[in-house]
């Protein structure tokens, strides 16, 4: 009998972006964000390595490093055909840890830590099976891909049998699906013209430079004054034209009459959806906002923030999010965002994950890509958010042509960031933030 | 002018007792924790010092410390009379800042670390004002009280005004009030007599000894099988009576359906409520176990991991909870716990804290003694829950008699812990976790 491979150790380094020095990512809650992850490490004896993220906006971000290591012992000397065999079973192990559980449960720091643990396990999988993450998760059967699942505090909403069900009714006309993504690619979104900090004369040059690009579908933020709100949708509209989508995020800035005033006054600029327009855990009042906004024809959409599959089963259940927004590191990895894809399905709600951050485009595209080839068989209202920064580190960046997303052929999920990179940026030590204390563009903290 | 005191210092303690040894505190989730806290002090240039914990159970203790730490910077150099003369306003921009917000928001370890940071504060305060924290709330206008909470996001369930309105309407009477509680004390439960580890004599003879003390009001642990809880509860009621209290926590244990299944089997033994049915983010699942065990007689009780007043205020508005339990620690301190017992006021829901843990008992009181006096009038359904473990290292340690919580008079909040045992108890170098390590009872992290 083959010796199975094993777990031999797990690391995390504090990654820094110094973002908020050009307002890159500004929006109605965070003005001054620095791009940010944890990077973890999962090494095995036989050298091979997963690399798994999790994207916070800077200060804070070794907290999240310091959750990661307190999961150190769950996973040093396990077999990894032991995780995959089981690897709902293995999934709900860490989020029920016994003493680390009631940090959360399944929430905030913990679930962050969680994510990028369960991501670069996904990685190790997929370069073991020499795939792309969406390859792997579209040629699992479908019994096997429900296995990975942890169906804990669900079962009310959506069932094993049922997702199972769900994925044996697409089983027919994957390959056709398959290759048109591989021809056509994803289609994305682009939120890199319609920053908060931006001007106005930047934010018609950056939307014109980009319809030129191909791109079709625009984000801005929105949230701070409703005049400029309406100024800059104008713009928008002025220089993209009418058939171009145009979307718009509050970042929870609104109370909820205040949300559906606001966006009565926009909706003359034609508006797909209001993103996040109030308190990411309020279920109740997401409901109330898209009840009332559906006359003007405008969705809610929401979900980066959204802390876990039973707040997802809320959300879809009472009909409160038209545009269901996955985050690849908030929810606690692949298991729990296959989950909720199965979730959306079944209530019809289009996925368009939540990107931009640091590695969040080169993950969610997985998603997309195996929830279209494999789950709703749909690329209808359907499409990946796409900001422009940070990519040069990544092994693997995301390519985009005209306005889509291409199915990417890199075996792995996340796949890794250059040793220069995680050299130059790591916190506090890295070469660049060595520079920038000395200059005094920061102070250490 | 006279000179502000100002903040010189914020430091934390990772404090941990070794409670796994004698099972106390196990439950259907948690089988084996070690009672901790996180022990915040703030000092000012008066000398002055206010001490705030929030409760964890073991590992994962320091991640919160790790967290209290990053707020350092938000407090050093502040005057009192700023934050107190506005605390709403100073307690949002705690939540809100611009790069940590993102870990929660408003939820999990950051939250934690809030709830120990803000009752150090109100430690502060009520010590400067020679009042025991209850004592301070009941003396304050009502305007001032409400002047301390952060109304965003929760304005379409309670406005300030409202809350205001809910203060006035209770002020006349309040001397009253305060005469019968310092006569009579506030009623209390215990869990002591029923974690899930005990055997059947166990829980026999302590339930007996509990009741010739002159306890009145019991609840057990349940979840792990419904024949053995079935037995339990039987052993209990033949101890106690059927006129004494019986409710019973699954800790999260249960699907929907399940929960509801399980405790229709158990409702022969007149269960008052059954607490914490599933997982503590389903608002509508504890919804609908509500309405299924409302023709048995069984409350719903939930809220010692319900996580900011928008959780709340969802679970109150839809009918999800007969039974309000905050938790002075898992809210962002006495000001969410304010807003809270203002929201159930509204909606008529008895509040009965979440305590036991680590100085819990000594925290929640404070809050159910000014409920009582200045927001519901009424001790009615009203009780906190008492467990007997770890009170010898406080302070000013919580006064039962006869099951009844006496109002404390030691001026401050959670007032502080013996120097001795931060000596002996901080992990991992204090005097008894040196030698446990040594004879091998625990090991190292």
């Amino acid at each position: 009998m083959e010796k199975p491979t094993k777990i031999t150790s797990v690391s995390v380094k504090d990654i820094r972006f110094p973002t908020s020095l050009q307002k890159d990512g500004s929006d109605a809650m965070h003005k001054a964000p620095d791009y940010s992850c944890p990077y973890v490490a999962i090494v095995t004896d036989t050298g091979l390595a997963g690399y798994g993220t999790t994207f916070t906006v800077g200060r804070g971000n070794h907290i999240v490093c310091c959750a990661v290591e307190a999961f150190e012992k769950q996973l040093v000397g396990q077999a990894l055909s032991d995780i995959f065999n089981d690897f709902g079973s293995f999934w709900q192990s860490l989020v029920s840890e016994d003493q680390m559980r009631w940090l959360g449960p399944e929430k905030g720091v913990i679930h962050l830590a969680t994510a990028a643990i369960v991501n670069a396990l996904w990685d190790l999988w997929a370069k073991i099976e020499k795939k792309p993450l969406w390859k792997l998760l579209v040629d699992m059967e479908p019994e096997k891909l429900v296995s990975t699942i942890d169906f804990r505090h669900m079962t009310d909403t959506l069932t094993k049998e049922e997702a199972i069900d769900i994925l044996k009714k697409m089983q027919s006309g994957k390959q056709e699906r398959e290759k048109e993504l591989l021809e056509k690619g994803f289609p994305a979104y682009t939120t890199s013209c319609g920053w908060l900090g931006y001007s106005d004369e930047k934010i018609k040059k950056l939307a014109t430079e980009a319809l030129a690009e191909g791109w079709t579908r625009f984000k801005m933020k929105v949230g701070a004054d409703v005049k400029d709100d309406c100024r800059r949708a104008k713009i928008f509209r002025e220089t993209v034209g009418s058939d171009c989508l145009l979307m718009v995020d509050a970042n929870q800035r609104w109370e909820v009459q205040e949300a559906i005033d606001w966006m009565k006054q926009m909706a003359e600029y034609k508006i797909l959806f209001i993103e996040e327009p109030t308190n990411p855990d309020d279920v109740m009042g997401h409901a109330t906002i898209a009840e009332a906004l559906k006359p003007v024809g405008i969705g809610v959409a929401t979900g980066e923030m959204c802390q876990n599959r039973v707040m997802f089963k809320q959300f879809l259940k009472a009909g409160a999010m038209q545009y269901c927004q996955i985050d690849a590191c908030r929810l606690g990895g692949v298991n729990e965002c296959v989950a909720v894809i199965l979730l959306a399905a079944k209530y019809k709600v289009p996925v368009c994950p939540h990107a931009g951050g640091v590695a969040l485009c080169e993950l969610v595209q997985h998603l997309s890509m195996f929830d279209f080839v494999a789950v709703s068989g749909s690329m209808e209202n359907r499409m990946i958010e796409f900001a422009d920064h940070l990519h040069e580190h990544m092994l693997a960046p995301v390519v985009l042509k005209g306005g889509r997303y291409q199915a990417p052929q890199t075996p792995g999920y996340v796949v890794g960031m250059h040793d220069k990179s995680l050299a130059d940026f790591e916190y506090p030590n890295g070469a660049e933030w060595q520079r920038m204390f000395k200059e005094g563009l920061f102070q250490p903290e």
